[in-house]
């Protein structure tokens, strides 16, 4: 550890500002990472350049764990803490171990949910840096997701205003078609060499986009909770304004560029999904794209450094990237491929421990089905998170609401609430088993935990099928508090890991979905709206079909009634609309309403953050 | 040179891709900073840590010399690169010279203007960089406007919602005040230890802040042209989402924070004028602040590193910060204080040279009265840069408009033009002339002009009262084309400065903007509209009217109109309305409609802009 342990546990900002941390050259070091191989920034961050990869594409790979949790209560269960904790103990034990979680959007740093570097003494420092800009990556993605919006509707703008023959001379003033426009010309099968070879048929279908306003789906984006936004009407003013429609803002980290930063296999594949990404469609119904609009170019250099992993550490001293934060509903939640791609390889010999966001039936299902996928590597074990408290919550206890105090059937000994509740932990594990990986279940203890509960919680996760469940105190004591989970990972990774997709990609939409919704939810069927009936015939129709699926639901049950605790029975999911992130490469179906702009409260947390102006810290960042 | 010079000169970034830079840390180490000095991002960039001030307090200041212009075209005379192309000549000739520039907008780099790291063989580098993100400052003011601007709308709708006990309770769950809070506290005469101490009229006053929807004057921002989201309506939707009502969105440079960031001499001092910002009114017409919302702190810590210089190298290789962006009509358009402040340190013994936007009229007397004044720097030389195209214009030559050739009164020999256009270059050399300055033209030549032209340009500089006018070709020759200048710098900084400011700020608002006006802009006298008459009697009322004045004026013209070229007589400026920028610390008269968000053009400089995937490097950037 490169802080002492304390008792009582101080704020995870004191703690984070009390550690020695490492010189991320030497972190790096390490892994046999040379000061080449990186981008200081400043002496405790890095980025890693992407050329490491090819380098580095005959080393062994480590071995791959996902740490993922039970259905969770509003204040979630410490996956992020026991990852760090987790990572930290196979450091302590004396393994190789490098860590890849998510990137926090700044908007709930600020918000109500306060920081995300982990807590206690389990965290990824500097702390300040993890929830604040970092390396401006959220930043690069809000830059390009605006490019693009701005394009839309200046184009729209200036197709108003000009005939064909003015759109044709002021985007190719010299007769002269860019690479990008020849991509469409193929797209739309015109075959000519110069703009003044066009037939005036072609020059209107080539030049004219005539995006119809109704179908934009890309909404501008910002990195601030900011509910006044959520819908607003925007090209208000004289014509040189723009044309009036209604539109709105989301949070940055709930766009598509960010779920294609986390998707990209490389700089080129980042190119190509930009490129590909469907902003909407003409008035004949087809698709428009960024490259149609001649800006995925401009998108890709906005997002060519955001691209490179962010080095930090752990409060062991042990390497994390800290790299994209896509929604864990609308996008996979997961953090980036290139990251685990880059990090499987200097965690050669070793382990790289990732997290995905949300419970099993989310977030897991989603590094399995989309993320492995992508990346085409091989997990070698799951970490299941669960608490009593959640446990407790799925037997019947009450409400968990965050901001009020807890009932005292979670501060107290309450046996039946526990056996009742562990059914959803059973359910979970059983999920995770499907895949062909060797589950281990992680209990998060609390302070208020009695021996009799927690031996409930792990006689229930054996008798389900985990190789082991181990309590975990890493919160409070770092390390040394996770020793006994550390070791059963590493014993479970020399299982055989038999895994396998949930679904084949070349199969209908509806069986895909249908899959996932029976197999993991536990659902007996699914309702489609009309709505998502016409959507599953167009995008089939657009040859969209192959694409994985990507369910958008809640993750506080494992059906989509977040009210539904423990397992739900004798239900049928109800997908209402079903959407498309073309680049990114998923079908998202909508089960429920998916906020993606949350709003300050009455209180926000900025309420407490300030400078100490004598010492040039942070304070109050939670 | 850290390039060799090539004939035909190539483009922009062929130069700069071309150059061998120097690692930072070494040209760090040239004006006696360490590693521990700086933060590092790349190996090319570094923040500068804003505690050598302080180490290096009694170190004796190095020359100031501005850059500035005459009235420029539409097209800009050379600034930026007459400032590059001045700092390589001095360090060419054995100077020891620091160079400090505004970061540009990435808006108009994607929009109609392209790249602002000078041009030719006068740059900074890296220019992708340079042009894009670079250390994410302007990214961190746009968080910082975004959150206030959230906090305002977001507050609102809870004040609507709650009663005064229920926002009480809200926000001082624990029956304690924060730090803020007690500043507000001071700020109404309320005497309390704790919020049960207030009685329900002090409850209601402190907790309440009552906000006039149409009284707010804060705009979001983004950097990006967007003319789209000028006007727009927020709050639609539910209740959750807010109030409606109108508003709008600025190009981030726009924003008051920038401005902010651009005047803070300290930390200290930055956090005090965010927390004075006044983002409008309460129904009582009391100024509601950022610290009012309580959220000063967390602005001020999403800005604290934004604050620091960010140390770039010319193609010389010699040092240059790079450090704030605010807009040259609301704003002052020069780079920050604080960069000057550490970097005439560290030209102790040397030169620091530094830009300010627009004109003289503009730039250069806002440089004088609010930049000096704030830094308590004092200027040694005024360097102002003509153009033989700007002069013939001034005398009556055609329009010159972006992307439309040039008339051939601008690339053939016409002396008739240029005789009657030299007058603007003695208007300005005159208004340079009043603050006591040694004034240096800097002829910035074009291949098209001729001996005789740039004769008549050098005896009416000389004439009119300038040390020297120098020919440079630094475009062309980089440090090499601007000997003649440097050395005429060089002179005119051992002669003695009789700096003086134009106007003390102890007089009323009216006399200041009557001074500039009659003694800068040669208007007879002022008008005010009944608006502005309004404001002067509010803001005097106050207690504002001992700010310094920025006027908001276009650049095209020595007066308010764009149209009137040379030297506008006999007319009275038109003064619309006054606004306040009391955190940065002005009052900005309006003399015409200001933009700022601009738009896009029919065919923006994004749509040459991409990655080459098989080098990585970015192409197309201008």
């Amino acid at each position: 550890m490169i802080v002492d342990v304390k008792s009582p546990v101080p704020s995870d900002i004191e703690i984070a500002q009390a550690a020695r941390l490492r010189p991320i050259l030497e972190v790096a070091a390490d892994v046999g990472l040379t000061e080449d191989d990186l981008d200081l920034f400043g002496k405790y961050k890095a980025k890693v350049h992407l050329d490491v990869l090819e380098r580095m594409k005959d080393v062994p790979n480590g071995k791959y764990i996902d740490v993922t949790a039970i259905t969770p209560t509003p204040l979630g269960e410490g996956k992020t803490t026991t990852t760090c904790g987790l990572s930290q103990a196979l450091h302590y034990i004396g393994k190789k171990v490098f860590t890849c979680i998510r990137q926090p959007s700044q908007g709930p740093t600020f918000g109500i949910k306060g920081g995300a570097a982990g807590g206690g003494y389990s965290q990824i420092v500097p702390m300040e840096d993890f929830n604040l800009h970092l390396t401006g990556d959220i930043h690069a993605v809000g830059a390009a997701n605006n490019l693009l919006a701005a394009a839309i509707d200046a184009r729209i703008m200036h197709e108003d205003r000009l005939s064909d023959e003015g759109l044709a001379k002021a985007l190719c003033p010299n007769d002269e078609f860019t690479p990008w426009m020849r991509k469409r010309l193929a797209k739309l099968g015109i075959k000519a060499d110069k703009p003044s070879d066009l037939t005036p048929e072609e020059r209107r279908r080539f030049f004219r986009l005539d995006i119809d306003p109704y179908s934009i789906t890309l909404n501008r984006v910002i990195d601030v909770n900011d509910r006044a936004i959520r819908n607003v009407i925007v090209g208000l003013g004289t014509k040189a304004d723009g044309r009036p429609r209604q539109t709105g803002f989301d949070i940055t980290v709930a766009s598509e560029v960010m779920a294609i930063l986390m998707m990209a296999t490389s700089l080129r594949d980042l190119r190509e999904r930009i490129g590909r990404m469907v902003i909407g469609t003409d008035k004949n119904k087809n698709a428009v794209t960024a490259e149609d609009l001649g800006v995925a170019g401009a998108m890709t250099v906005l997002l060519k450094d955001a691209l490179m992993p962010n080095l930090m550490q752990t409060l062991s001293g042990s390497p994390a990237f800290v790299h994209t934060g896509p929604f864990a509903n609308i996008a996979p939640g997961n953090s980036s491929v290139i990251a685990d791609m880059i990090g499987i390889k200097l965690a050669t010999g070793g382990y790289l421990v990732t997290e995905s966001g949300f419970g099993a039936d989310i977030g897991m299902e989603k590094f399995f089905d989309i993320k492995c996928r992508t990346s085409g590597l091989i997990p070698n074990c799951v970490v299941l998170v669960a608490t009593v408290r959640a446990l407790k919550m799925h037997g019947g206890g009450p409400k968990v609401v965050a901001g009020i105090p807890l009932d005292k059937a979670y501060t107290e000994e309450n046996l039946e609430l526990v056996e009742k509740g562990v059914a959803n932990l059973e359910a979970n594990i059983k999920i995770a088993l499907k895949f062909g990986i060797p589950v281990v279940v992680a209990i998060n203890k609390f302070n208020t935990d009695t021996e009799k509960e927690i031996q409930i919680v792990k006689e229930a996760a054996l008798a389900a099928g985990a190789e082991a469940a181990c309590v975990s105190e890493h919160w409070a004591k770092g390390e040394e508090g996770a020793v006994e989970l550390a070791e059963a990972v590493v014993a479970a990774c020399e299982k055989p890991s038999n895994f396998k997709f949930l679904y084949p990609l070349d199969i209908p939409i509806k069986d895909k979905i249908e899959t996932i919704a029976t197999e993991i939810y536990g659902a007996d069927g699914v309702d489609y709206t009309a709505e998502a009936e016409r959507k599953i015939k167009l995008y089939t129709e657009l040859g969209y079909d192959n694409l994985p699926i990507c369910m958008a639901k809640t993750h506080l049950s494992l059906s989509h009634d977040p009210t539904w605790k423990g397992v739900p029975k004798g239900y049928r999911l109800p997908v209402r609309d079903i959407r498309a992130s073309v680049g990114a490469g998923f079908l998202y179906p909508l089960c429920g309403a998916m906020r993606t702009m949350p709003g300050l409260p009455s209180r926000p947390v900025f309420m407490d953050i300030d400078i100490d102006l004598e010492t040039g810290k942070v304070v109050g960042l939670s």
